[in-house]
This record gives structure tokens, C-alpha cells and sequence, in this order.
């Protein structure tokens, strides 16, 4: 799928779907908080097979039971595209499963 | 294995051993690069399992194929130990794998 830059509008509307996102420094960012180590990094695997698949790939921070996600477009001048709303819906799918 | 924070002495010696490593803000710091994003992903998953058995986990960035590591240790004052060598140099021992 070609990314698409999403205007203003259309990030706040993606957000409103996206529980806990925000827009920090013109990425989408959450923390996301886990029970364990592994649960974090058996999290990160399961969402970046899905990024591999998408060819869209997360910006994230790990520490223990923490991962910090940044998520934005590179290909289209680091703004937020479809790709991005489309992870962050990935993500959340496997977090809540 | 009990953390003991090592001498500016002891993390010199170990800094010898550790190719392409510093000492960052008081953390042992490299960027590891890979040939694309699943090599990135394997390689955490392999050091993420020794750390989880170590009990000494590290702070790690990603992006595509890079991967920023930190290690230092919370639990006797994030300083650098004894733990945080052996983690780097299991991290290597992956790395050439």
C-alpha cells in the first residue's frame, strides 16, 4: 500500500480511535507498559513481523517491561501517513489479544 | 550473580574487549548494525532471551536495521557492572554468530 500523508483533520480523527496515542514531536507516539520483560519483547516480535509485512517499520525504545513507539512515514518527509494509523492499529490489536 | 559496579580502571580493561563500544552518560554504549529489519529483530530476541535468564536487561533502540544498546545497572545506582560487560559481550558473541 502507498503512504499517504494525512492531513490535520485526519490525524485527530485517527487518534480518536487510538486509545493512549498522541502526536509528539509530529510522530504518533505511545508507552506501552507490560507484565515482564518477555511479555515486551514477545509483543515487539509479533508487531514486527506484521511491520515487515506492511514494509512500514516502528521507531521504539525498550527498557524492561516499557516500549516507547514513534511512529512516522520516512519515505514521504517523515510526516504521518495511513501506514503509520494502520501500525498503531496493529499494535494495538496484538497488545489486546 | 550479584551486580558489582566496576572501577573506571575495570571498565577501560573491558571497553578493550569490546569492539566498537563506549562509555556514553555513564551507560557502555554501540550501535549495531544489521543487513535489514527481521536481522535486527532476531538478533534482539536471541540477547533478549540470555538477558531475560541473565535477570539484567537493556535499554535498546530500533529502527529499521539499527539497533542503539545502553547498558548499566539500575539496582546499584545505574552504574556500570559486572552484568553490564558480560551482556555486551554476550551481545557480540550473537552479533558474530
Amino acid at each position: 500500500m502507498a503512504a499517504q500523508k494525512l492531513s490535520e483533520a485526519e490525524v485527530i480523527q485517527a487518534l480518536a480511535t487510538l486509545p493512549g496515542w498522541t502526536v509528539n514531536d509530529g510522530k504518533l507516539y505511545k508507552e506501552f507498559k507490560f507484565n515482564s520483560f518477555p511479555a515486551a519483547l514477545g509483543w515487539m516480535v509479533t508487531v514486527g513481523v506484521h511491520a515487515e509485512t506492511m514494509g512500514h517499520h516502528p521507531e521504539w525504545f525498550n527498557v524492561y517491561s516499557t516500549v516507547q513507539v514513534n511512529l512516522a512515514t520516512h519515505d514521504i518527509g517523515n510526516v504521518i501517513s495511513n501506514l503509520d494509523v494502520e501500525l498503531a492499529k496493529k499494535m494495538e490489536e496484538v497488545y489486546s489479544s
